[in-house]
């Protein structure tokens, strides 16, 4: 009987008319009508990403795409720019130095964005970089790095820029084409609206250069594979049939709506999130927040406590910080099938929840404020 | 309106109680809630990979378990023995090559079975063989390995033995720690009756030991992630949740029917269309027939023809040939959630499209000896 409220950065609520086709038949994979689904849904994530680029599907978690994004481009030895913000930015040095690249870092302070200018130094002090890899928002702090400046900047180096765009995708202005990026990676349960277990990537010429010359061992990822079986709109290995079945009407009713239609309304339900944490006298965290998911600081003392009392007494998820953050934040996802209702039962909880942790607040406050940045749409 | 019936080696038709069950709201995968239902999960994989060790669950398809027991256990220059018979086995081939890894072939013709005598006097000659890989029942050709025996001469040696046992766990007698089998990689799409996009495997403690020591570079299939959250019922990466949830339910399905009770009625049906497919003068195909998918040899001229009219006609998908025996065989699954009516189905439409292909058949002479050996039951 329990009523759950999902506004977490991932896995996010998925809309009833997808998830009621995860539950169709399964279709075999290697059947005209499956293909048929399967090319809808390439064209489309085209859309999604902005690029004219083909884009691969991978039956993996997002973290399969970024290893695929690492494994394809690089050789043994290689040096690259990892520019890291947070957990998920760090991710990218794990994955390279696990496969004997070196990483030059220009990485900064969690909550902080990476610098642009940091990049373009460490390009030319490095001139043998073939890659530079960073984060679009980086979900464990709550900031967004300025991709479009980092494109520019790339681009005019012999490096590909790699941007792990998992949890900003359809949430927040983002041109894989316009913006000179070479390779993006996604998943599926974040902006797509829908359950994980699908990863997606993308890559230029120039990144298909590097993957020519690239000597990491490889099977499951290996990306001509897939960009093989991508000409007669296949996989190489079973699909999850469902999910990309599914993925076809989260597909539809992204192009329905609009991009630029979703980007406007996630940056509003961000500015009424920012408002509501400040109305409750949390200081908000990250240095250039981002659109998708909104940090703000909290006690240590009840940090943990706000996340599990929010969950086990009234069914809404939201996320804590993680590692050095771990008890210091809340984050409040406002990404994929979530909207100023849902914004507003998260803040109404909230409020009661912080009442109960014996945190002085004003009850009403938090919700107000956002009532008002909602209304200004 | 087109109604299809699914008579695949995988994928399978998934139960719609299973089904449904995707399409449930998205749980969080870091609450008690989704943890409870994976510890149900990998407590009920024990039971149908029949071992007492963890079983470890994966976001890929099946060659990503087969990726995970190459990578994990074995080292650059390491010999290993594969055991091929078919498309398969053929791919712990590739895989291990891709890796670095020496393969000394005991393989035999697709369509033969594995020697396991070979197998004994390969690991005489070759005592330095990290590991052994082979298939159970071999999906591409319709065969099925004695694993038994296999597992009885490795574990008197050395090596570990790693088994493909995807398209055969569920469908036919497999007892993981009886045959002393050190690995096993299975998939969700055959014999669980799930979607496609979940794949598994587990380890003996004489295979973690292999582990220790291996020194192939992974990140994603790095098993001891796998491992340390599995210690607190969670995954490394973002599982995918309704595919798992999903699992649980087809897993109390096959708990309440019991595995013998299953492998008796596969074994059962494999009888029912081997007769069917010898009543239409089609000769089988495969030295020893598994019994969750039966082949049969066909006339060259129409081998495409049959899956594409039976397909397109009447909405009836088997398979067709891999490989070199495309055009050559065709493949008729009874392997998950596939039943007696399901396969009288197949066989009543095969019969109509190998009239309209001009193949000299009585008519009803096919389901009336699937009928018979159905009613011995």
């Amino acid at each position: 009987m329990k009523k759950h409220y999902l506004l977490t950065p991932g896995p996010t609520p998925v809309p009833p008319g997808v998830a009621l086709r995860e539950a169709l038949p399964v279709l075999h994979h290697r059947t005209s009508e499956f293909s048929a689904i399967y090319k809808d849904v390439v064209e489309g994530l085209k859309y999604v990403f902005q690029t004219k680029n083909e884009v691969y599907v991978v039956a993996s978690s997002g973290t399969g795409a970024m290893e695929m994004a690492v494994v394809n481009l690089l050789s043994p030895g290689d040096e690259v720019i990892v520019a890291s913000c947070g957990n998920f930015g760090d991710r990218w040095i794990k994955i390279a130095e696990g496969y004997g690249v070196k990483v030059i870092s220009v990485s900064v302070e969690w909550g902080k964005v990476v610098k642009p200018v940091a990049i373009e130094e460490a390009l030319k002090s490095n001139p043998n970089v073939k890659a530079v890899y960073t984060t679009f928002t980086e979900t464990s702090t709550g900031v967004v790095n300025d991709v479009k400046a980092i494109g520019e900047i790339v681009s005019k180096t012999n490096a590909v820029l790699v941007v792990d765009a998992i949890s900003g995708l359809c949430g927040q202005e983002f041109r894989t084409d316009d913006w000179k990026v070479d390779v993006v990676v996604a998943g599926s349960q974040k902006g797509l609206m829908l359950a994980p277990g699908l990863a997606f990537i993308t890559l230029s010429d120039k990144a298909w250069k590097a993957v020519d010359v690239s000597k990491i061992s490889k099977f499951y990822f290996d990306i001509k594979k897939y960009k093989k079986s991508y000409a007669t709109n296949e996989t190489p290995f079973t699909p999850p049939v469902t999910l990309i079945v599914a993925l076809q009407e989260s597909i539809r009713l992204i192009k329905g709506r609009g991009l630029e239609s979703m980007w406007h309304d996630y940056k509003l339900l961000a500015k009424a999130a920012r408002a509501g944490m400040q109305a409750l006298g949390l200081k908000l965290f990250g240095e250039v927040p981002c659109d998708v998911v909104t940090s703000a600081c909290v006690p240590l003392e009840i940090g943990g406590k706000i996340v599990k009392t929010l969950r086990e007494k009234y069914g809404v998820s939201i996320a804590g910080g993680q590692g050095v953050l771990k008890g210091k934040i809340i984050r409040f996802a406002h990404m994929g099938y979530i909207g100023k209702a849902d914004l507003l039962v998260g803040f109404a909880c909230l409020e009661m929840v912080l009442c109960e942790l014996a945190v002085k607040i004003e009850k009403g406050k938090a919700v107000a404020a956002a009532e008002e940045e909602l209304l200004k749409d």
